[in-house]
């Protein structure tokens, strides 16, 4: 075990995790405040077991981290039970909302274990890193020149990654919040036919 | 839909679901005869709504992919239910089998949707990617010069792949198999306890 999972309290997604407990009702916040931690957290999801928000660094536009509400370092270490059955229930979830929001048929679901993976953060985590087509433009973003086209990876470097647009980040974590919100409705629905 | 979609049985991995059918028994087959499909298949998982087996062109030693059962070509097509539980079920559990059997800390979990994000086989599949530390020759692995240390891989490109070899293979299969199988009796010992 690493110093830091004996210290979560030191750990930036804890911190988003107590800053945001989940609510009573919706798993989908209506208008969650983004100063309640530093740097502010743009949530999408904040359910009993798992929690999303925006990537501070993007990648790309839409660029959406998926973590354990708890502190678990890798995947091998998230136990099995309601946290392993949210995170199979909101991926493919978090999957539709943000090809629907975006406008986007491609992205790439990345979760990295240990340092020689590229783990930056040791609390276990999914980038949902959407792909857009060359040339066009994410609809929620202003131009701002080449910045925001596609960008390669390497899965081993930082890879070129620009801090979030705050302003565009609060529009953007609204617009997945309601598709994701659409998405659920639309499950109930399905159910309620059965 | 793409014509993938409609005629699944081009598709290679609806090939391997369909040799390798669910027993009624446990998940993780015991001997699977790997030569039931062309090119060869490593089963390591074939539960009713997922499959496991060795990437035929790995990254590293022990990479594996977990697929669905059924034909979907994105995560977002996933049904929610069982097969999106049983990922959330699998997932830490292949981790756990992979860090023991291959004696490795570090590891990227990859899932990629559509061409812009590399998808080469359009049916959903988790990529597990053991990272060894450099210069350390992975246990089940025959001396071949450095062919086999870890090798970077480029989100967009194909990185450097090398063809399974068969004899290896085997081995390794097999004792993924039986690490799983000790995750599954750990976990029912658990449930037995409570
Ligand atoms: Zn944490
Ligand atoms: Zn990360
Ligand atoms: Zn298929
Ligand atoms: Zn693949």
């Amino acid at each position: 075990m690493s110093l830091e999972s004996h210290y979560p309290s030191n750990c930036p997604f804890c911190r988003i995790s107590e800053a945001y407990p989940a609510s009573s009702g919706t798993p989908i916040p209506s208008a969650p405040d983004p100063t309640l931690v530093d740097p502010n957290a743009f949530v999408i999801l904040s359910s009993d077991h798992v929690l999303a928000f925006l990537d501070i660094l993007p990648m790309t536009t839409g660029h959406v981290l998926l973590t354990t509400r708890v502190h678990h370092e890798k995947l091998s270490e998230v136990p099995i039970g309601p946290t392993a059955q949210a995170l199979g229930y909101w991926m493919p979830l978090m999957s539709r909302a943000l090809a629907k929001t975006l406008d986007v048929e491609d992205w790439n679901v990345v979760q990295n274990n240990g340092i020689r993976a590229a783990q930056v953060v040791p609390h276990v985590h999914f980038h949902f890193i959407p792909r857009y087509s060359e040339g066009r433009r994410p609809p929620s973003k202003k131009s701002k020149g080449d910045t925001f086209e596609i960008k390669s990876w390497k899965m081993f470097g930082r890879g070129q990654r620009e801090e979030l647009d705050e302003e565009e980040a609060v529009v953007l974590a609204q617009n997945i919040r309601e598709a994701l919100k659409q998405e659920v409705e639309a499950l109930e629905k399905d159910t309620a036919k059965l």
